[in-house]
Protein backbone atom coordinates (compact mmCIF):
# COMPACT_ATOMS: atom_id res chain seq x y z
CA UNK A 1 0.00 0.00 0.00
CA UNK A 2 2.86 2.11 0.01
CA UNK A 3 3.37 1.96 -3.93
CA UNK A 4 2.80 4.80 -6.04
CA UNK A 5 -1.19 3.74 -6.20
CA UNK A 6 -1.67 4.88 -2.76
CA UNK A 7 0.43 8.26 -3.29
CA UNK A 8 -1.80 8.69 -6.43
CA UNK A 9 -4.63 7.99 -4.07
CA UNK A 10 -3.39 10.41 -1.50
CA UNK A 11 -2.58 12.85 -4.06
CA UNK A 12 -6.13 12.90 -5.43
CA UNK A 13 -8.01 12.98 -1.51
CA UNK A 14 -5.64 15.79 -1.20
CA UNK A 15 -7.30 17.79 -4.50
CA UNK A 16 -10.73 16.25 -4.11
CA UNK A 17 -11.24 18.09 -0.31
CA UNK A 18 -9.29 21.08 -0.50
CA UNK A 19 -6.99 19.59 1.72
CA UNK A 20 -4.59 22.69 3.43
CA UNK A 21 -1.52 21.88 6.02
CA UNK A 22 -0.32 24.56 7.96
CA UNK A 23 1.55 24.83 11.06
CA UNK A 24 4.22 23.09 13.02
CA UNK A 25 3.83 20.79 16.11
CA UNK A 26 4.35 16.86 16.57
CA UNK A 27 0.13 17.22 17.18
CA UNK A 28 -1.98 17.39 14.46
CA UNK A 29 -5.43 19.14 14.56
CA UNK A 30 -8.25 18.56 11.73
CA UNK A 31 -10.85 21.03 11.59
CA UNK A 32 -14.08 20.14 10.09
CA UNK A 33 -16.45 22.30 8.95
CA UNK A 34 -20.08 22.13 9.64
CA UNK A 35 -23.30 22.20 6.85
CA UNK A 36 -23.51 24.90 4.57
CA UNK A 37 -19.52 26.36 5.28
CA UNK A 38 -16.25 25.89 4.31
CA UNK A 39 -12.62 25.75 6.02
CA UNK A 40 -12.78 29.13 6.15
CA UNK A 41 -15.00 30.04 8.79
CA UNK A 42 -11.39 28.65 10.99
CA UNK A 43 -9.72 31.39 10.15
CA UNK A 44 -10.06 33.55 13.43
CA UNK A 45 -10.02 30.43 15.48
CA UNK A 46 -6.80 28.63 13.38
CA UNK A 47 -3.87 30.75 13.21
CA UNK A 48 -3.91 30.76 16.88
CA UNK A 49 -2.72 27.09 17.38
CA UNK A 50 -0.46 27.20 13.69
CA UNK A 51 3.00 27.97 15.91
CA UNK A 52 2.66 24.65 18.10
CA UNK A 53 0.00 22.28 15.78
CA UNK A 54 0.08 21.06 12.84
CA UNK A 55 -3.20 22.39 11.39
CA UNK A 56 -5.45 20.69 8.64
CA UNK A 57 -8.02 22.22 6.59
CA UNK A 58 -10.37 20.45 4.31
CA UNK A 59 -13.97 21.16 2.41
CA UNK A 60 -16.24 18.43 2.44
CA UNK A 61 -17.06 17.57 -1.15
CA UNK A 62 -20.06 19.08 -2.18
CA UNK A 63 -18.40 22.74 -0.22
CA UNK A 64 -16.06 25.05 -0.51
CA UNK A 65 -13.80 24.44 -2.88
CA UNK A 66 -13.92 20.85 -3.00
CA UNK A 67 -13.72 18.95 -6.56
CA UNK A 68 -17.87 18.74 -7.06
CA UNK A 69 -17.07 16.65 -9.93
CA UNK A 70 -16.60 14.22 -7.32
CA UNK A 71 -19.88 14.35 -5.78
CA UNK A 72 -22.08 11.24 -5.48
CA UNK A 73 -25.73 11.54 -4.74
CA UNK A 74 -25.39 7.94 -3.29
CA UNK A 75 -22.82 8.63 -0.69
CA UNK A 76 -23.63 12.16 0.66
CA UNK A 77 -27.06 11.39 1.24
CA UNK A 78 -26.02 10.04 4.52
CA UNK A 79 -23.22 11.36 7.42
CA UNK A 80 -21.59 7.99 7.01
CA UNK A 81 -20.12 9.54 3.26
CA UNK A 82 -18.86 12.50 5.23
CA UNK A 83 -17.30 10.04 7.53
CA UNK A 84 -15.51 8.90 4.89
CA UNK A 85 -14.13 12.09 3.62
CA UNK A 86 -12.75 12.78 6.99
CA UNK A 87 -11.42 9.23 6.96
CA UNK A 88 -9.74 9.75 3.81
CA UNK A 89 -8.44 12.79 4.48
CA UNK A 90 -6.51 11.42 7.68
CA UNK A 91 -5.31 8.10 5.49
CA UNK A 92 -3.85 10.26 2.90
CA UNK A 93 -2.23 12.29 5.69
CA UNK A 94 -1.61 9.25 7.59
CA UNK A 95 -2.57 10.82 10.78
CA UNK A 96 -2.74 9.17 14.04
CA UNK A 97 -3.78 10.45 17.56
CA UNK A 98 -5.14 13.46 15.92
CA UNK A 99 -7.19 15.84 17.35
CA UNK A 100 -10.58 16.59 15.58
CA UNK A 101 -12.24 19.65 15.84
CA UNK A 102 -15.95 19.55 14.48
CA UNK A 103 -18.00 22.24 14.13
CA UNK A 104 -22.03 21.72 13.99
CA UNK A 105 -22.43 18.43 12.30
CA UNK A 106 -19.07 17.46 11.76
CA UNK A 107 -19.42 16.61 15.91
CA UNK A 108 -21.74 13.76 14.70
CA UNK A 109 -19.38 13.50 11.58
CA UNK A 110 -16.33 12.68 13.55
CA UNK A 111 -18.30 10.21 16.03
CA UNK A 112 -19.01 7.88 12.96
CA UNK A 113 -15.13 8.21 12.07
CA UNK A 114 -14.02 7.66 15.27
CA UNK A 115 -16.18 4.76 16.11
CA UNK A 116 -15.00 3.33 12.60
CA UNK A 117 -11.30 4.45 13.31
CA UNK A 118 -10.71 5.35 16.78
CA UNK A 119 -6.81 5.34 16.45
CA UNK A 120 -7.28 8.15 14.07
CA UNK A 121 -8.28 10.37 17.17
CA UNK A 122 -6.71 11.60 20.22
CA UNK A 123 -9.78 13.71 21.39
CA UNK A 124 -12.90 14.84 19.67
CA UNK A 125 -13.77 18.89 20.30
CA UNK A 126 -17.15 19.54 19.31
CA UNK A 127 -18.63 22.81 18.94
CA UNK A 128 -22.33 23.08 18.81
CA UNK A 129 -22.72 19.47 18.12
CA UNK A 130 -26.47 17.81 18.09
CA UNK A 131 -27.23 14.12 17.56
CA UNK A 132 -30.53 14.79 16.91
CA UNK A 133 -31.99 18.04 15.80
CA UNK A 134 -35.88 16.78 16.21
CA UNK A 135 -37.86 16.15 19.27
CA UNK A 136 -38.60 12.60 20.31
CA UNK A 137 -41.63 12.98 22.61
CA UNK A 138 -41.51 12.66 25.68
CA UNK A 139 -37.70 12.53 26.94
CA UNK A 140 -35.61 13.93 24.39
CA UNK A 141 -35.46 17.70 23.03
CA UNK A 142 -33.52 18.20 19.90
CA UNK A 143 -35.14 21.74 19.49
CA UNK A 144 -37.20 21.25 16.41
CA UNK A 145 -40.59 19.85 15.49
CA UNK A 146 -40.44 17.99 12.22
CA UNK A 147 -43.16 20.59 11.08
CA UNK A 148 -40.47 23.74 11.14
CA UNK A 149 -37.90 21.29 9.95
CA UNK A 150 -40.18 20.34 6.95
CA UNK A 151 -40.62 23.97 6.50
CA UNK A 152 -37.38 24.74 6.11
CA UNK A 153 -36.18 21.80 3.69
CA UNK A 154 -39.18 22.92 1.51
CA UNK A 155 -38.20 26.61 1.49
CA UNK A 156 -34.09 25.33 0.39
CA UNK A 157 -36.00 23.00 -2.14
CA UNK A 158 -37.96 25.74 -3.64
CA UNK A 159 -36.75 29.57 -2.92
CA UNK A 160 -33.18 28.73 -1.91
CA UNK A 161 -31.99 31.97 -1.64
CA UNK A 162 -35.33 32.82 0.84
CA UNK A 163 -34.10 29.92 2.58
CA UNK A 164 -30.17 31.15 2.62
CA UNK A 165 -31.56 34.39 4.07
CA UNK A 166 -33.75 32.87 6.77
CA UNK A 167 -31.39 30.60 8.02
CA UNK A 168 -28.19 32.84 8.42
CA UNK A 169 -29.47 35.27 11.01
CA UNK A 170 -30.87 32.29 12.96
CA UNK A 171 -27.38 30.53 12.88
CA UNK A 172 -25.25 32.96 13.36
CA UNK A 173 -27.34 34.94 16.49
CA UNK A 174 -28.48 37.95 17.27
CA UNK A 175 -25.60 39.69 18.08
CA UNK A 176 -22.39 38.81 16.05
CA UNK A 177 -22.94 41.90 13.15
CA UNK A 178 -24.41 42.06 9.53
CA UNK A 179 -20.87 41.05 8.16
CA UNK A 180 -20.43 37.50 9.83
CA UNK A 181 -24.20 36.74 9.18
CA UNK A 182 -23.85 38.20 5.56
CA UNK A 183 -20.62 36.17 5.30
CA UNK A 184 -22.88 32.87 6.36
CA UNK A 185 -25.54 33.37 3.88
CA UNK A 186 -23.43 33.93 1.15
CA UNK A 187 -21.87 30.59 1.84
CA UNK A 188 -24.83 28.89 1.98
CA UNK A 189 -25.47 30.35 -1.41
CA UNK A 190 -22.04 29.67 -2.81
CA UNK A 191 -22.44 25.43 -1.75
CA UNK A 192 -24.09 24.25 -5.05
CA UNK A 193 -27.62 23.85 -4.20
CA UNK A 194 -28.18 20.23 -4.71
CA UNK A 195 -25.13 18.95 -3.00
CA UNK A 196 -26.74 21.48 -0.46
CA UNK A 197 -29.97 19.91 -0.19
CA UNK A 198 -28.54 16.43 0.45
CA UNK A 199 -25.83 17.48 2.88
CA UNK A 200 -29.08 19.17 4.53
CA UNK A 201 -31.42 16.75 5.00
CA UNK A 202 -28.50 14.20 6.09
CA UNK A 203 -27.97 16.71 8.74
CA UNK A 204 -31.37 17.49 10.11
CA UNK A 205 -32.98 14.45 9.86
CA UNK A 206 -29.75 12.42 11.28
CA UNK A 207 -30.43 10.53 14.97
CA UNK A 208 -26.87 9.41 15.99
CA UNK A 209 -28.07 9.26 19.84
CA UNK A 210 -26.93 5.43 19.39
CA UNK A 211 -23.22 6.10 18.03
CA UNK A 212 -22.78 7.95 21.11
CA UNK A 213 -22.84 5.13 23.37
CA UNK A 214 -20.29 3.43 20.33
CA UNK A 215 -17.77 5.93 21.24
CA UNK A 216 -14.72 5.57 23.09
CA UNK A 217 -12.63 9.04 22.57
CA UNK A 218 -11.97 11.86 24.96
CA UNK A 219 -14.44 14.68 24.14
CA UNK A 220 -15.15 18.38 24.61
CA UNK A 221 -18.40 19.54 23.70
CA UNK A 222 -17.93 23.26 23.21
CA UNK A 223 -21.69 24.85 23.81
CA UNK A 224 -23.00 28.49 23.18
CA UNK A 225 -25.84 29.27 25.71
CA UNK A 226 -27.79 30.62 23.23
CA UNK A 227 -27.90 28.36 20.23
CA UNK A 228 -31.21 28.42 18.35
CA UNK A 229 -29.98 25.51 16.09
CA UNK A 230 -28.19 23.30 19.66
CA UNK A 231 -29.75 24.16 23.03
CA UNK A 232 -27.65 23.55 26.03
CA UNK A 233 -29.90 20.72 26.83
CA UNK A 234 -28.33 18.89 23.98
CA UNK A 235 -25.04 19.67 25.16
CA UNK A 236 -26.03 18.42 28.58
CA UNK A 237 -27.59 15.03 26.70
CA UNK A 238 -24.35 14.84 24.66
CA UNK A 239 -21.89 15.05 28.20
CA UNK A 240 -24.37 12.78 30.02
CA UNK A 241 -24.28 9.98 27.00
CA UNK A 242 -20.50 10.21 27.07
CA UNK A 243 -19.39 9.60 30.58
CA UNK A 244 -15.44 10.76 29.65
CA UNK A 245 -16.49 13.86 27.79
CA UNK A 246 -16.32 17.54 29.34
CA UNK A 247 -18.93 19.99 28.59
CA UNK A 248 -17.94 23.81 28.67
CA UNK A 249 -20.51 26.41 28.06
CA UNK A 250 -19.73 29.89 26.64
CA UNK A 251 -22.01 32.54 27.59
CA UNK A 252 -23.09 34.25 23.97
CA UNK A 253 -25.41 34.09 21.44
CA UNK A 254 -25.24 31.90 17.91
CA UNK A 255 -24.43 28.39 16.86
CA UNK A 256 -20.69 29.69 14.91
CA UNK A 257 -19.09 30.88 17.85
CA UNK A 258 -15.47 29.79 16.64
CA UNK A 259 -16.70 32.90 14.14
CA UNK A 260 -18.44 35.32 16.68
CA UNK A 261 -16.52 34.75 19.54
CA UNK A 262 -13.05 33.37 18.78
CA UNK A 263 -11.08 35.14 21.62
CA UNK A 264 -13.30 32.62 23.65
CA UNK A 265 -13.31 29.83 21.89
CA UNK A 266 -9.35 29.97 20.97
CA UNK A 267 -8.93 30.01 24.78
CA UNK A 268 -11.09 26.84 26.02
CA UNK A 269 -9.33 25.10 23.19
CA UNK A 270 -6.19 25.75 24.20
CA UNK A 271 -6.78 25.04 28.10
CA UNK A 272 -8.21 22.07 27.12
CA UNK A 273 -5.12 20.94 24.70
CA UNK A 274 -2.97 21.69 27.76
CA UNK A 275 -4.78 19.90 30.14
CA UNK A 276 -4.81 16.86 27.81
CA UNK A 277 -1.37 17.28 26.48
CA UNK A 278 0.74 19.80 28.45
CA UNK A 279 2.19 23.03 27.49
CA UNK A 280 4.81 21.33 24.90
CA UNK A 281 1.52 20.67 22.72
CA UNK B 1 -7.14 70.19 7.99
CA UNK B 2 -9.58 68.26 6.46
CA UNK B 3 -8.69 69.36 2.86
CA UNK B 4 -6.74 67.60 0.44
CA UNK B 5 -3.39 67.92 1.98
CA UNK B 6 -4.04 66.49 4.81
CA UNK B 7 -5.44 63.25 2.27
CA UNK B 8 -1.93 63.03 0.61
CA UNK B 9 -0.02 63.41 4.47
CA UNK B 10 -2.73 60.37 5.65
CA UNK B 11 -2.09 58.36 2.16
CA UNK B 12 1.56 59.14 2.55
CA UNK B 13 1.60 57.19 6.23
CA UNK B 14 -0.49 54.67 5.56
CA UNK B 15 2.13 53.86 2.80
CA UNK B 16 5.12 54.52 4.71
CA UNK B 17 4.55 52.44 7.98
CA UNK B 18 2.81 49.61 5.72
CA UNK B 19 -0.23 49.83 7.34
CA UNK B 20 -3.22 46.65 6.93
CA UNK B 21 -6.57 48.26 8.52
CA UNK B 22 -9.05 44.49 8.66
CA UNK B 23 -11.69 43.22 10.41
CA UNK B 24 -14.68 44.79 11.37
CA UNK B 25 -16.09 46.21 15.02
CA UNK B 26 -16.61 49.55 16.94
CA UNK B 27 -13.69 49.36 19.02
CA UNK B 28 -10.15 49.20 17.23
CA UNK B 29 -7.31 47.10 18.33
CA UNK B 30 -3.54 48.80 17.19
CA UNK B 31 -0.72 46.08 17.28
CA UNK B 32 2.41 47.98 17.23
CA UNK B 33 6.01 44.73 17.44
CA UNK B 34 8.71 44.80 18.90
CA UNK B 35 12.67 45.20 17.90
CA UNK B 36 13.59 43.48 15.15
CA UNK B 37 10.36 42.27 14.40
CA UNK B 38 7.41 43.46 11.92
CA UNK B 39 3.78 43.39 11.36
CA UNK B 40 4.02 39.53 10.24
CA UNK B 41 4.54 38.57 14.51
CA UNK B 42 0.72 38.83 15.24
CA UNK B 43 -0.61 36.91 12.01
CA UNK B 44 -1.33 34.02 15.36
CA UNK B 45 -2.82 36.45 17.48
CA UNK B 46 -5.06 39.31 15.07
CA UNK B 47 -7.50 37.15 13.23
CA UNK B 48 -9.32 35.66 16.71
CA UNK B 49 -10.03 39.71 17.16
CA UNK B 50 -11.65 40.23 13.29
CA UNK B 51 -14.70 39.02 13.67
CA UNK B 52 -15.11 41.67 16.53
CA UNK B 53 -12.64 44.87 16.27
CA UNK B 54 -11.03 46.60 13.58
CA UNK B 55 -7.45 45.62 13.35
CA UNK B 56 -4.55 47.83 12.53
CA UNK B 57 -1.08 46.03 11.61
CA UNK B 58 1.93 48.61 10.62
CA UNK B 59 5.60 48.79 10.37
CA UNK B 60 8.02 51.18 12.25
CA UNK B 61 10.13 53.05 9.86
CA UNK B 62 13.25 50.76 9.44
CA UNK B 63 11.23 47.76 9.99
CA UNK B 64 9.51 45.08 7.63
CA UNK B 65 7.63 46.50 4.66
CA UNK B 66 8.11 50.17 5.63
CA UNK B 67 9.21 52.32 3.05
CA UNK B 68 13.08 52.76 4.42
CA UNK B 69 13.41 56.14 2.06
CA UNK B 70 11.73 57.62 5.11
CA UNK B 71 14.80 56.73 7.55
CA UNK B 72 15.66 59.31 9.42
CA UNK B 73 19.04 58.33 11.80
CA UNK B 74 18.08 61.91 13.66
CA UNK B 75 14.22 60.69 14.32
CA UNK B 76 14.74 56.99 14.73
CA UNK B 77 17.85 57.09 17.15
CA UNK B 78 15.29 57.53 20.49
CA UNK B 79 11.73 55.87 21.29
CA UNK B 80 10.58 59.08 20.84
CA UNK B 81 11.11 58.67 16.80
CA UNK B 82 9.20 55.75 17.27
CA UNK B 83 6.30 56.91 19.34
CA UNK B 84 5.59 59.71 16.44
CA UNK B 85 5.09 56.84 14.08
CA UNK B 86 2.48 55.28 16.44
CA UNK B 87 0.72 58.69 16.56
CA UNK B 88 1.24 59.51 12.88
CA UNK B 89 -0.98 55.87 12.28
CA UNK B 90 -3.48 57.30 14.74
CA UNK B 91 -3.58 60.43 13.15
CA UNK B 92 -3.89 58.97 9.72
CA UNK B 93 -6.33 56.64 10.81
CA UNK B 94 -8.41 59.08 12.98
CA UNK B 95 -7.98 57.00 15.78
CA UNK B 96 -9.48 57.91 19.10
CA UNK B 97 -10.10 55.52 22.44
CA UNK B 98 -8.14 52.81 20.31
CA UNK B 99 -6.65 49.64 22.34
CA UNK B 100 -3.02 49.86 21.82
CA UNK B 101 -1.33 46.03 21.84
CA UNK B 102 2.20 46.80 22.40
CA UNK B 103 5.00 44.00 21.96
CA UNK B 104 8.54 44.62 23.90
CA UNK B 105 9.86 47.90 23.42
CA UNK B 106 6.03 49.06 21.90
CA UNK B 107 5.04 49.31 25.72
CA UNK B 108 7.55 52.00 25.68
CA UNK B 109 6.40 53.29 22.70
CA UNK B 110 2.97 52.75 23.87
CA UNK B 111 3.56 54.84 27.33
CA UNK B 112 5.33 57.67 25.60
CA UNK B 113 2.40 58.35 23.00
CA UNK B 114 -0.41 57.76 25.28
CA UNK B 115 1.45 60.33 27.20
CA UNK B 116 1.85 62.76 24.83
CA UNK B 117 -2.19 62.47 23.09
CA UNK B 118 -3.74 59.94 26.30
CA UNK B 119 -7.15 60.91 24.31
CA UNK B 120 -5.65 58.02 21.46
CA UNK B 121 -5.36 55.69 23.96
CA UNK B 122 -8.46 53.58 26.12
CA UNK B 123 -6.40 51.14 27.45
CA UNK B 124 -2.67 49.51 26.62
CA UNK B 125 -1.97 46.04 26.44
CA UNK B 126 2.06 45.66 26.96
CA UNK B 127 3.92 42.26 26.13
CA UNK B 128 7.08 41.32 27.60
CA UNK B 129 7.60 45.37 28.67
CA UNK B 130 10.29 46.71 30.38
CA UNK B 131 10.79 50.54 31.16
CA UNK B 132 14.93 50.06 31.65
CA UNK B 133 16.80 46.65 30.24
CA UNK B 134 20.50 47.54 32.70
CA UNK B 135 20.58 46.95 36.30
CA UNK B 136 20.28 49.83 38.73
CA UNK B 137 21.94 49.25 41.95
CA UNK B 138 20.71 49.19 44.84
CA UNK B 139 17.21 48.74 43.71
CA UNK B 140 16.27 48.17 40.34
CA UNK B 141 17.05 45.05 38.33
CA UNK B 142 16.75 45.43 34.43
CA UNK B 143 18.29 41.92 34.30
CA UNK B 144 21.40 43.17 32.08
CA UNK B 145 24.83 44.64 33.47
CA UNK B 146 25.97 46.92 31.23
CA UNK B 147 29.22 44.93 29.71
CA UNK B 148 26.75 42.61 28.62
CA UNK B 149 24.63 45.00 26.83
CA UNK B 150 27.51 46.68 25.19
CA UNK B 151 29.26 43.06 24.46
CA UNK B 152 25.87 42.36 22.27
CA UNK B 153 25.86 45.71 20.37
CA UNK B 154 29.46 45.02 19.44
CA UNK B 155 28.62 42.05 18.22
CA UNK B 156 25.82 43.45 16.12
CA UNK B 157 27.89 46.20 14.94
CA UNK B 158 30.45 43.67 13.64
CA UNK B 159 28.98 40.57 12.69
CA UNK B 160 25.22 40.97 12.17
CA UNK B 161 24.56 37.73 11.11
CA UNK B 162 26.64 36.49 14.68
CA UNK B 163 24.83 38.60 16.90
CA UNK B 164 21.24 37.65 14.97
CA UNK B 165 21.74 33.78 15.35
CA UNK B 166 22.89 34.80 19.30
CA UNK B 167 19.93 37.09 20.01
CA UNK B 168 17.15 35.09 18.44
CA UNK B 169 17.13 31.50 20.87
CA UNK B 170 17.02 34.35 23.75
CA UNK B 171 14.53 36.13 22.73
CA UNK B 172 12.03 32.90 21.67
CA UNK B 173 13.11 30.95 24.50
CA UNK B 174 13.67 27.45 24.70
CA UNK B 175 10.86 25.44 24.29
CA UNK B 176 9.47 27.40 21.47
CA UNK B 177 10.63 25.10 18.43
CA UNK B 178 13.00 25.64 15.76
CA UNK B 179 10.83 27.23 13.28
CA UNK B 180 9.93 29.84 15.41
CA UNK B 181 13.44 30.78 16.28
CA UNK B 182 14.34 30.62 12.50
CA UNK B 183 11.93 33.08 11.80
CA UNK B 184 13.13 35.63 14.34
CA UNK B 185 16.88 35.12 13.30
CA UNK B 186 15.60 36.32 9.85
CA UNK B 187 13.55 38.91 11.02
CA UNK B 188 16.52 39.61 12.65
CA UNK B 189 18.68 39.69 9.68
CA UNK B 190 16.47 41.10 6.91
CA UNK B 191 16.01 44.03 8.99
CA UNK B 192 18.19 46.87 7.78
CA UNK B 193 21.34 46.87 9.21
CA UNK B 194 21.76 50.76 9.78
CA UNK B 195 18.32 50.95 11.07
CA UNK B 196 18.27 48.01 13.27
CA UNK B 197 21.19 49.54 15.19
CA UNK B 198 20.25 52.60 16.08
CA UNK B 199 16.60 50.85 17.35
CA UNK B 200 18.79 48.84 19.44
CA UNK B 201 20.57 51.66 20.99
CA UNK B 202 17.25 53.26 21.00
CA UNK B 203 15.56 50.17 22.93
CA UNK B 204 18.25 49.12 25.46
CA UNK B 205 19.82 51.93 26.50
CA UNK B 206 16.63 53.67 27.65
CA UNK B 207 15.16 54.42 30.87
CA UNK B 208 11.35 54.89 30.71
CA UNK B 209 11.14 54.67 34.03
CA UNK B 210 10.42 57.74 34.94
CA UNK B 211 7.60 58.15 31.76
CA UNK B 212 5.21 55.65 33.76
CA UNK B 213 4.39 58.03 36.36
CA UNK B 214 3.06 60.31 33.57
CA UNK B 215 0.86 57.51 32.04
CA UNK B 216 -3.06 57.82 32.81
CA UNK B 217 -4.29 55.25 30.50
CA UNK B 218 -5.34 51.77 32.01
CA UNK B 219 -2.64 49.19 31.11
CA UNK B 220 -2.82 45.56 31.46
CA UNK B 221 0.74 43.87 31.65
CA UNK B 222 1.24 40.49 30.06
CA UNK B 223 5.09 39.11 31.26
CA UNK B 224 6.26 35.53 31.10
CA UNK B 225 7.31 33.51 33.77
CA UNK B 226 11.20 32.56 31.68
CA UNK B 227 11.52 35.51 30.00
CA UNK B 228 15.31 36.21 29.41
CA UNK B 229 14.60 39.82 28.52
CA UNK B 230 12.09 41.14 30.64
CA UNK B 231 11.93 39.19 34.01
CA UNK B 232 8.98 38.85 35.84
CA UNK B 233 10.70 41.32 38.46
CA UNK B 234 10.36 44.33 35.79
CA UNK B 235 6.38 43.60 35.50
CA UNK B 236 6.10 44.37 38.96
CA UNK B 237 8.16 47.19 38.69
CA UNK B 238 5.71 48.06 35.87
CA UNK B 239 2.95 47.18 38.08
CA UNK B 240 3.58 49.29 40.79
CA UNK B 241 4.77 51.95 39.16
CA UNK B 242 1.29 52.47 37.19
CA UNK B 243 -1.06 52.23 40.01
CA UNK B 244 -4.44 51.56 37.62
CA UNK B 245 -2.70 48.42 35.81
CA UNK B 246 -3.06 44.73 36.02
CA UNK B 247 -0.25 41.77 35.67
CA UNK B 248 -0.69 38.86 34.53
CA UNK B 249 1.99 36.23 34.26
CA UNK B 250 1.65 33.76 31.74
CA UNK B 251 3.30 30.74 32.71
CA UNK B 252 5.99 29.61 29.53
CA UNK B 253 9.11 30.67 28.37
CA UNK B 254 10.54 33.11 26.02
CA UNK B 255 9.57 36.95 25.17
CA UNK B 256 7.59 36.71 22.20
CA UNK B 257 3.72 34.77 23.91
CA UNK B 258 1.86 35.93 20.87
CA UNK B 259 4.41 33.56 18.69
CA UNK B 260 5.00 30.46 21.09
CA UNK B 261 2.02 31.08 22.84
CA UNK B 262 -0.57 32.73 20.95
CA UNK B 263 -3.41 30.32 22.43
CA UNK B 264 -3.05 31.64 25.95
CA UNK B 265 -2.42 35.19 24.76
CA UNK B 266 -5.72 35.31 23.18
CA UNK B 267 -7.32 34.17 25.86
CA UNK B 268 -5.69 36.83 28.48
CA UNK B 269 -5.92 39.34 25.78
CA UNK B 270 -9.90 38.83 25.68
CA UNK B 271 -10.37 38.07 28.79
CA UNK B 272 -9.11 41.74 29.51
CA UNK B 273 -10.94 43.48 26.47
CA UNK B 274 -14.24 41.65 27.70
CA UNK B 275 -13.79 43.05 31.13
CA UNK B 276 -13.07 46.45 29.87
CA UNK B 277 -15.90 47.10 26.97
CA UNK B 278 -17.78 43.87 27.97
CA UNK B 279 -19.14 41.07 25.36
CA UNK B 280 -20.01 43.48 22.46
CA UNK B 281 -16.41 44.58 22.08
Amino acid sequence: MQGSGSAVLRDSVLARNNVQVRGHGDRTLVFAHGFGCDQNMWRFVAPAFESRYRIVLFDYVGCGRSDLGAFDAGRYDRLDGYAQDLLDVCDALDLQQATLIGHSVSAMIGVLAAVREPARFAELVMIGPSPRYLNDPPHYVGGFEREDLEGLLELMEHNYLGWAGALAPMVMGDTAGPGLTAELEHSFCSTDPVAARLFARATFYADNRADLARLDVPTLILQVSDDALAPVGVGEFMQRALPGSELHVLQGHGHCPHMSQPGETVAVLDDYLRRRHGGQA
